[in-house]
């Protein structure tokens, strides 16, 4: 860490919240046809300007006027993913932060072959969970559809080595939650499992990352989508008796969010890897 | 105004909700990923039924069983165009009325020569925000992506050119939403800001523009969307602590709503412009 | 019935619900936009693992990892129907179970031959409204968009005509739900009036009966399916005041899903037919 960082802490995840929700940033997203609703939802509450655009007459131009962009390829077809190509390609040049989700990467060798090629293009941030950050590392995934198989801890290694091959902050996410630059680790411990019954809420969490690198540099943005996400959640979680009013408990959460609830519902901690 | 035509007030607004309720139309949609189920769902609150059908292949079959068709162009590609020019031809010659929802016009060049183009294919009435129909109109939008940067006062001028120029009723929203058909302004307050915290619920109020086309004329119906969605969305903002459950709680309002409180949600009022 | 297979009733479902959740079998989806997320979320409250995979380019390769398999053809396109089919065809080929949702049948021919030519490809379940089993079953429909216009009582005798004719199972889906292998029928008495007001939930029972078939054979899993989730629904219309909150309490109420609220909320009893 250069001595002109400051330390990824609550107080510093709390002036990234507070600095998004001044700037409101416009987060392009193409995303799955699943968590497209929430991730707009996600975005509006956290702060953020949603824009679900994708096709490739105009996700270029579309690029031109985003803070930033997030690319998931939940339910990808190759229409869309030569959309992902020139929106990645793009916003690299034009030095904008972008967010690759491999969602079920390891699943089948063409959504593989999409991840690595995507993973090609410079994200700054990549953010997935276990099984998809091994399959992505090249490790040995077992994975099973988009749920998880592989612990967040399991995946750690994982992250560094992919973190260090690409050159993007890695975030993997888990009972702990982890994000990486290939040296330091910035541990999360937030979030609730009632989380894992509801869909798309992963997906939701890549756009929040989005929001917060249109703001920040890449490991403090990841660090801080974790915190405040994965503390949204646990709150929200409390106010649920299942997960069927998860999702809109959650928007709310994200909106109330302050250093009460920070505090409360996530423990940030930085070390060095390994 | 003929003197056959009822006044535009909240009485006939209850009668076409009414008639809606009891006629039950068959309300087509060709809208974006992000709104459809919400779109579905407000549909058949307010007494629609509702389809989704986008195809090429059957598109125009469904406008030959459909009451009315609305037409978004939120997350427009290529393939989804062809079918929006397909059925808004069909809908014209079979006389059944379509409602233009320019999502994000003037914020890249093909989304706005899109929308330009449907424009011309006679839709009985245009919904958007202000920034939409400014750039709709040939004025400078300044749109930043589908959020609205201009308030509908603003528009409303842009919004009586377009309703010229076109033929259609244009409905513009902002704090307060206004129906033209180029000679009469029809001014509605109600609504809340929470409603810009939510996603999709512009697309999901052009549908329900498209349901009340299927029983009344243009401006009637545009100005009786615009009354009962507005009434319902401030009556559900009131029972939202945030946006996160203001879909659910928008779709039981609907349901509910009646005489009581449409009077105390929406103030409607119709005068000749300028 | 063979002697060696149990009597469809409450006891035997509550098992099958009990198996599901123990084995949380992973379900690919290929369904329409609109209902894709309530599917989603309806696979995992109870008990399954949900993905939504569609691209011809690897549509085939998950099969081979999916318990089952749901087809729907709600938002159908071309590209999305040569999915449908190799999906579908590989799926039997491993002798892995599939779901179709002939969804709208009737309404335009281009719907109605993709359903028929899915038919064709052997499902272990079709499930449908009673305006598309008869649509499907070669009966004069007079289908209505994708709402039904016919009784389920009209529809079972369509519906034993097509389980004789494709060799699936058939669940016709009304105030009473049936579910046939062509001799005995299971008829289920649940589910709410309030149901209907609510988009996708019909698609979700879908998925929800693909879950069921990862479990156990045809007639059980249909009928389990139909059980399970017309009590759960019944239950959630319960806590409402209106259709908002309905997809969100459903799901709370697959969770909490037990012998007490099965019996308070179905009623099941099985027959020779005719």
């Amino acid at each position: 860490m250069s001595a002109a960082e400051p330390s990824i802490d609550s107080a510093h995840v709390l002036e990234l919240l507070t600095r998004l929700r001044e700037q409101n940033p416009l987060v392009q997203n193409i995303t799955n046809y699943v968590a497209m609703t929430l991730s707009a939802n996600v975005l509006l509450a956290v702060g953020a300007s949603p824009a679900m655009v994708h096709a490739v007459e105009e996700v270029e131009a579309f690029v031109g006027i985003s803070s930033s962009l997030v690319i998931n390829i939940g339910t990808l077809s190759p229409t869309w993913v030569e959309g992902m190509r020139l929106a990645a390609t793009r916003a690299r040049a034009l030095g904008k932060p972008w967010v690759l989700d491999p969602v079920g990467c390891g699943a089948t060798p063409y959504r593989t072959s999409v991840a690595v090629e995507l993973a090609a293009l410079k994200p700054a941030i990549i953010r997935g969970n276990g099984s998809e950050i091994l399959a992505l590392a090249g490790s040995v995934g077992g994975g099973k559809g988009v749920d998880s198989t592989a612990a967040s801890d399991e995946a750690l290694a994982a992250a560094v080595a992919l973190s260090k091959r690409t050159g993007a902050v890695v975030a993997v996410t888990g009972a702990i939650d982890y994000a990486t630059d290939g040296e330091r680790v910035v541990a999360i411990a937030s979030g609730d499992p009632l989380m894992t019954r509801s869909t798309g809420l992963g997906c939701a969490l890549s756009a929040t990352t989005a929001a917060f690198a249109a703001v920040a540099p890449p490991l403090a943005a990841a660090s801080a989508a974790l915190a405040v996400y994965g503390a949204a959640g646990k709150a929200a979680a409390h106010s649920c008796k299942g997960p069927g009013h998860l999702p809109a408990e959650l928007c709310d959460a994200l909106v109330a969010m302050n250093a009460e609830l920070l505090a409360r519902h996530a423990k940030i901690s930085t070390r060095a890897f390994p």
